[in-house]
């Protein structure tokens, strides 16, 4: 399918099913605010109660159209959509939006009445969205195919700070309109906005996609409950990205609360919220959980260039302001250095005594009149420690602004670093008409300008998203016949599947009968780990079933009948496999590795600090597989317990290296191997640096073939 | 000095020194603005140069007035300040409000001008507020004593949504009046606005206090920079707890670039953040890091009863909406319950089969027609599993407002539980109005609104604050005397402080010479430790110096001539008082306890994770001393490893009770002592349950007598 949905969503005619007169109703509001917003091309009302309705002519059925039809607007009872949309396909009608609710997202909808609307699409090429969706407001072509109040007045808004236009795209009407209303009051534009319920055939990366490369849109807002289709999702942001335009979603479902309204709205599968955030910030895409954050954001990108670092310079007319803007700004991870000795005599220049040059730097109400700021402004955009400039000041004057419009517009057109301006007062007509007239989007309050600030530095730090398409390699023969069916494999069982990968875990052997000890023993090598093995056992130090450090044959024993006996205590009916002999680890920093299945976004790769405390601390960082090399060490590099493998205190550096080769070679086998449903190594002993590490222990639940 | 402030901030006449007819310079426009907002009582203008300004006749000097006055403006150059302070207290004018610029705040200051205005209101009783103050504005009665151009149009603001009026106390008056500024767009009241600027004699404490008095006054808003008065402020904060007034703090120099920006602005000194954020708790003041986050806490604060608990019903007509809505409260703390089956059943009566009655409610558009929206609200305000309910709507509409403004009047006047709205469009100003008559402040992004409701859970789980000024026993004579100068205590000392203050620590014994060893090693037991101790090696471990679970003779002397060969090469120039050996402790969970005396706050009992990796996971939870056991045991209880002191896998639950009350004896120590500059104890090894703890290893610093 090509990405372009311009004759959907830009249409020359656009047909009514169920116009109706009366605006309060949903049929009749479409047709009324589809005139009142002028759209330009022409209109059929279907309806056979009416012969016209406002003046317009009005059609039994659509086949008595005669003409073409770019588009369908169907909001009449979910039973009657399937036989309509068959009219319309009949009539040639390629493009049609479901504004009708009673599909999946309702518990007394016909069973597959929304799988049929699915199979129309598919069988004849219509392109439909919805349904249960509020539809799309197309600002440039004023085309209003929704009956959203937040469209009722569309010339409603702050002054326009940017000619460059945000679309769109939202798995909740209610908020993708709510964006609109809220962006246009902080003067921002817009190309579509698009509703896309429940997805039956069209989806949110299909508009993402078109937004991506739609000439009218040069940002793309995005409201996720669930992405249905990941590899188009992915293309899209792609795209997005290589046209240069700015993309920050909104996703919902992070939390056990949200999750469920999100299942129940609009009958979405929400996966993991970790898997999300990784694969947003694999895809160069912001992540705001408030609506006037992310259009704060994209305010900031839409009309900067990315910074270069995160090193902010505050300009301030008020010393408690510019603190706060100061805690804000180092709250949200960026830097407010001390500007330079060179730099603060300059200022110092033009400021008084009781004002300071430090950063914040705080220029006093006298020595920010006549262009003080606009001059240290200059004087930091010329500074190479500091990367992003930030003007806090008041706008509150309904009747002068110190900043001068033209001066500052000027400053912000040339585009040499981000320029953000915030006021502490709530903004004049006045004020707002300046900075919009020199091209600023003012952010609102400091926890969005720091927002912001954050978003224009990871930008600008942001790297290539890896190249997930390249073909792996899939298991080997000898691994896929050792996955069996689907379930979780025993300790010994995964290790055996990661030996056949090529992936070394130490010496072992299963022994079956006290018999076979001690020349199990001699093959291993003492010092050794014995270690229950059955099916029934998932917990094996609870089940009392572990023992560590083995130094001879006669402890051996002693606790090979601990552990038989342990676990006959702990679990009568499992079937005991045997124990588990295996050399035992020099020492070394303990991590986590897994790799599990995110039902949305595929296998998501962990690393974290690892060990019994593990839960304790949570200290994790994901990626969405695959990830390289580099990619792993970076992750090593994020987590809070990254000093110890690093060297703490005087201990040796640990084999980042090997952790990161064998992070990245897990999260290749997972991406070949869909059957890898959950595999997770824990504890991985980190050894020195040049000795590898060691997976004392693994887990791997396998998929259904 | 009594705590009212009326005369100040309500005067009956006011004389501005220096007055100016011209409106552009800070003289005049005090006199314009006083005038122009309606001030009911004398004004005189004090300025040799004018026979009257305006029609005022104005006065050579004070003393030419000839009648009482109330207070003094004065906004004149620094160096004429205090002869005109000198003028006012001759005249008999006991308030004085100082805008000047040019004191402690100013490099380029005579060093002592500002020394001598407080001491001029000490010698004469003369309440001064300020230098570098904005001024206040006294909004019921009129007195705008300030040339901030917020108040240069009062009136302008949104619907009043409650008549009780809020406080500010700001340590920045850009800040102060900009909270006022906006504070008003969302339909709040306000009594005083203060500006403190330097406080060289009356600080923010007086003014809290006064507030927290003042019947006019029903909350207050503080922006803390830096506390100079803590007694005062503590009594304030409990004056205004009795008094039942919300209190609700921003608090900036919390990160080293706030705490430069704080310092160089008003001289102040910045404390340390997690002192302040414990202050601030145990005093039952909200702490906030936006200004629209504060007033949106603050107006559901003074709009709705304390919540008696954190459970979170939400209500919505969008199912996006409240997905996001439930996301921000969860993450914020609050939980949001499936509601009971009971609850669910009736509220299914009249929503749609696409609509949910989980939690979030999704009543869909049809379902909130005709007061269902309402009806709901009320089914949950009647269910005991919820404390909270929660309404998230679009009044975006300019011509209708889905909610009945009278119904939902009467539900929130009933004070029922907390009533929350939030409007995910930007609301009309129809719909704003509706809310207001409602006596509802709506809260405008979803951010603000956990904000809010995590405030009201917490102002409902609130206890009383400790008594901090109860009696303490000092320190016996017996540990005084071990004290010494000041400086750091070796181990040994160290815990001789601690044994005379009748804390355990273990048997041990200091060995000078090697012939001592076995005698010593005898008297304190096997297995020991053995510790260099020396002044100038300040981290043992580090230089070598610890070697622990010596079993026996031998390998104890191998270790003493270890330790000693150890310190000479890594620290060849320090003294070596000799090697202590301690009895070692049996297993347990490793914590933190320390003490340490904050310049702002006073002394700050700590507990966190111990041991090593203490740094890495930096898990503490921070109190003002003194705590008792129960304040202790709930520190416990707050940390994110408090699973390790419950039993963890299948360990034994360690001795909580045993370490609380270690906890809060040693806050109770800091406290009675001031010598006390740091003390830590770390680690401390907690036993299992009824078995106590050991104080492995102790630091404490001495400070000056």
């Amino acid at each position: 399918m090509s990405a372009s949905l311009t004759s959907l969503l830009a249409p020359g005619s656009i047909a009514i099913i169920g116009a109706s007169p009366e605006r309060t109703r949903i049929r009749g509001a479409l047709l009324h605010l589809l005139r009142a917003n002028g759209y330009a091309g022409r209109i059929y009302p279907i309806n056979p109660s009416y012969p016209e309705i406002d003046g317009l002519r009005c059609y039994p059925d659509v086949a008595a159209v005669g003409g073409p039809v770019d588009l369908a607007l169907v909001a009449i009872p979910a039973e009657a959509v399937l036989p309509a949309l068959e009219q319309c396909a009949a009539a040639g009608i390629r493009n049609a939006v479901v504004i009708s609710s009673g599909f999946a997202e309702d518990t007394a909808a016909a069973p597959d009445l929304q799988g049929r609307i699915a199979a129309l699409a598919r069988r004849t090429g219509m392109r439909i969205c919805g349904p249960n969706a509020e539809g799309f407001y197309n600002e440039p072509a004023r085309v209003t195919a929704t009956f959203s109040p937040a469209v009722e007045d569309p010339a409603v808004g702050g002054p326009a700070v940017s000619s460059r236009r945000i679309g769109v795209v939202a798995q909740s009407g209610g908020i993708g309109f709510a964006l609109y209303n809220r962006g246009r009051a902080l003067g921002l534009s817009f190309s579509s906005i698009v509703s896309t319920g429940n997805e039956a055939d069209l989806s949110a990366a299909d508009f993402f996609r078109h937004m991506a490369e739609d000439p009218e849109t040069d940002g793309v807002l995005l409201f996720i409950e669930s992405i249905r289709d990941l590899p188009a999702f992915r293309a899209a942001a792609r795209a997005a990205a290589s046209a240069g335009k700015p993309v920050v979603a909104i996703k919902v479902g992070g939390t056990e609360a949200g999750s469920a309204a999100a299942a129940s709205h609009t009958a979405s599968m929400t996966g993991w919220q970790a898997g999300y955030e990784a694969l947003f910030r694999q895809l160069g895409i912001g992540a705001a959980s408030d609506l006037d954050e992310a259009l704060s954001v994209m305010g900031a990108l839409i009309t900067n260039p990315p910074a270069r670092g995160d090193r902010v310079a505050i300009l301030t007319v008020s010393g408690g302001a510019g603190a706060l803007a100061a805690d804000s700004l180092s709250l949200a991870g960026l830097q407010v250095p001390a500007l330079s000795a060179a730099t603060q005599a300059r200022i110092r220049d033009f400021i008084p005594s009781y004002g300071t040059a430090r950063n914040p730097v705080d220029l006093t109400a006298q020595g920010a009149q006549g262009g003080g700021t606009l001059r240290a402004a200059n004087l930091l955009l010329d500074d190479d420690d500091i990367d992003i400039v930030v003007i806090v000041t008041s706008l509150a004057n309904p009747h002068r602004v110190t900043l001068d419009g033209t001066d500052l517009g000027a400053l912000v057109a040339a585009r040499r670093k981000p320029v953000l301006v915030h006021s502490y007062t709530l903004p004049s007509p006045l004020g707002l008409a300046t900075m919009a007239g020199a091209g600023v989007a003012v952010l609102r309050s400091m926890g969005f300008l720091a927002a912001a600030a954050r978003a224009l530095a990871r930008t600008g730090a942001a790297g290539s998203p890896p190249d997930e398409d390249r073909q792996d390699e899939g298991l080997p023969d000898e691994a896929v016949a050792l996955l069996g069916t689907a379930g979780p494999l025993t300790e010994p069982a995964a290790k055996a599947v990661l030996a056949a990968c090529g992936i070394e875990t130490p010496p072992s052997r299963l022994v079956r009968d006290e018999a076979a000890l001690d020349a199990a023993a001699e093959a291993v090598g003492y010092p050794l780990a014995a270690k229950v093995v059955s099916p029934g056992i998932a917990h094996k130090t609870e089940a009392g079933g572990v023992r560590l450090g083995i130094a001879g044959p006669d402890a051996l024993r002693e606790a090979y009948r601990g552990i038989r006996a342990a676990a006959a205590r702990h679990a009568p009916d499992a079937a005991i496999e045997g124990v588990l002999l295996e050399r035992m680890a020099p020492g070394g920093v303990e991590v986590i590795v897994s790799v599990l299945r995110d039902p949305a976004v595929g296998p998501v790769v962990t690393v974290g600090a690892g060990g019994t405390q593990a839960e304790i601390w949570r200290d994790t960082v994901h990626r969405i597989a695959p990830v390289d090399e580099g990619e792993a060490a970076a992750m090593l590099g994020e987590l809070r317990s990254f000093p110890l493998l690093a060297g703490f205190r005087g201990a040796p550096p640990a084999d980042a290296a090997a952790l990161a080769h064998l992070v990245a070679r897990l999260s290749r086998l997972a991406v070949a191997s869909p059957r890898i449903a959950e595999l997770e190594l824990n504890p991985v002993i980190v050894h020195p640096e040049g000795r590898g590490c060691t997976i004392a222990d693994a887990l791997l639940v396998v998929a259904s073939a």
